[in-house]
């Protein structure tokens, strides 16, 4: 079934063939037993690859001139399946001929395909789109979903905390991540009935023992970068605005900075000493070291690298997944989800969470 | 009815007394024709005006002792809405005893407080909590709601659109200020039914001339420092999220920055070399000078003050108020509903809301 090999869209994001080769090709210095399926316009992946010996030997063509456009509907992009490189990159994980893809194309429709081809695993009702953001600490947060569904009831929620405790455990090798919920205060009482019922259920299925990761409430947005937190868990619009708000925050903030350092030829001198030190700041704060988000809950691995990463995104986004090839998340999350118990995962809330939902005041 | 009389919680906060008084003398020094109502324990209040002498003769003292503490549940607040300093500060404005009310206490209990006594307005469903947000651009955005109400639907999107745009106005001096809804994507098919129906209603409206405002479609969370917009109009939950990411990420980069410029003796020389422009980042970044969250659509003015926020801070706050008294805010609001076109305030959508709700594919 899951070959070490990684089916790569060459053709997918705004920085061309290229930039998407010479990613595969840095991450193979760090995971030199994968293999590639490129696919794309044969002429140009091949042009591409003879800067890249490392890649010879490694990598197959699989030709094709279609691609599916930045702004394409995902409605009318699954049509395309067949005729386009992100379609047929998905479809090679399908057929079992790459255990992972990788495309910086178009979210929805990247999306929409996987969900089509490689369906939701048993005991799963929806996929979440994760990703890992830095934080003060050494380790990286996992946040989902950041945009798979607009909305999540008390089920989708726990079965994300699964999910995304699989995911926290593979690349930060906790035991039992702590979890927490998004939510817009601490008290048991904030938010809505969907989050207090997953609060409900995950405590509930936490002391039977039936999770490998420590459920811990409810975590405001403002503490999602302090690290204290292993994996946030939220529903995709929710996800979606914190994930954006953070990132243009973090790049206000550098705006506001640079403003400040070039306003005096005394603030640039300034600059300049400290130069090493921003840099550092830089170098933590780069997307391209944090690329690569990952569809948790499919048959499959699919990992979506960022529109304009660099070749050193591309990287990162091609070490994620084979990463998760490696360590078999698919299976992992199979497994996490057979030992949760019943209550947790029923349609409608058990005792202790319809208390809950109806205790809300506020 | 407005006096220009202000009534100061003097009691709420974590600062203590010496800081709202200190904050409401420093506000009086821009807006001398003010007067105050002082609410909380008189002994405190006296000893805190000797270090004030422009406070004498434009304050009146209304004792109290009791007070509603930081975590006290908003229904258990409101039972001692006639003993406790945030309840008697909301009450003058009830009674015409003061224009508005400032406090820095609980804000649950002072949201819940401000309805039961001042009644949301004629032709507003629900009140919202809106701030002024710092941008690259030399005006702040009003964003809102931001967490008086976990749901919104589209009746209460437009409702807040209105306000906000009233608010805007009024802070920013903008004829017709360019108001986005918050959204996971700028696309017309994004994001939930409440959402897409919203901006049909007030696309409609602005097309019929009926808006003292420039309806602009969708802005996504990354966009909210850039200036473009200048109000952002969400539910009190996506608000509440966004807010708080916006300010743990800044936090989070600013920390880093200092781990960067503390990390060797070189970068604290270039520290220091570039104190003035760091300087001016910070004092850009101080939530003191942004502080003052306004209850919209309430009859009357009710402005909450951060928890933590210094003398400066509260100045800030105190002087929002006398800004919203001054210009007649709630008037204003009033005027630009009744402007309003039936169809935009339907609790049904009309023809053009409907279509575009029920083509929502994704």
């Amino acid at each position: 079934m899951s070959l070490p090999r990684i089916a790569v869209d060459a053709m997918g994001g705004d920085e061309g063939v290229r930039t998407m080769i010479e990613g595969a090709a840095l991450a193979r210095r760090d995971h030199d037993k994968f293999e590639f399926l490129l696919v794309g316009d044969q002429k140009r992946i091949e042009a591409a690859l003879e800067d890249h010996p490392n890649m010879r030997g490694a990598s197959e063509i699989l030709h094709c001139e279609d691609v599916i456009s930045g702004d394409e509907q995902p409605s009318r992009a699954i049509r395309r399946a067949k005729t386009t490189s992100m379609g047929l990159a998905v479809n090679a994980v399908k057929e079992g001929a790459a255990g992972a893809a990788v495309s910086a194309g178009n979210t929805g429709a990247l999306m929409a395909m996987s969900k089509l081809s490689l369906r939701t695993m048993p005991g799963i009702d929806r996929p979440a789109l994760a990703a890992l953001l830095p934080t003060l600490e050494q380790h990286d947060v996992v946040m989902l979903d950041l945009g798979a569904n607009t909305e999540a009831d008390a089920r989708n929620l726990v079965q994300f905390a699964v999910m995304g405790a699989a995911y926290s455990r593979i690349v930060n090798d906790f035991e039992k991540p702590v979890v927490r919920l998004l939510n817009i205060g601490t008290e048991q009482i904030k938010g809505t009935e969907a989050l207090r019922d997953a609060a409900a259920r995950l405590t509930e299925a936490n002391e039977e023992g039936g999770l490998d990761l420590t459920f811990d409430g409810f975590v405001e947005s403002d503490k999602i970068n302090r690290g204290e937190t292993h994996v946030v868990v939220t529903d995709g619009f929710s996800g979606n605005i914190a994930l954006k708000a953070i990132e243009g925050s973090a790049r206000f903030v550098t705006d506001l900075l640079r403003q400040a350092f070039t306003s005096s030829l005394r603030s640039k001198i300034g600059f300049l000493v400290s130069r090493p030190a921003t840099e550092l700041l830089r170098h933590h704060l780069d997307p391209n070291n944090h690329n690569g988000a990952v569809f948790l809950g499919l048959n499959g691995v699919v990992v979506k690298s960022h529109g304009s990463a660099t070749a050193k995104g591309v990287a990162h986004a091609v070490n994620v997944a084979a990463r998760l090839l490696e360590e078999n998340l698919t299976q992992r999350i199979a497994d996490n989800l057979a030992e949760l118990g019943e209550a947790a995962l029923s349609s409608n809330g058990n005792g202790a969470a319809s208390a809950a939902g109806s205790e809300a005041a506020e």
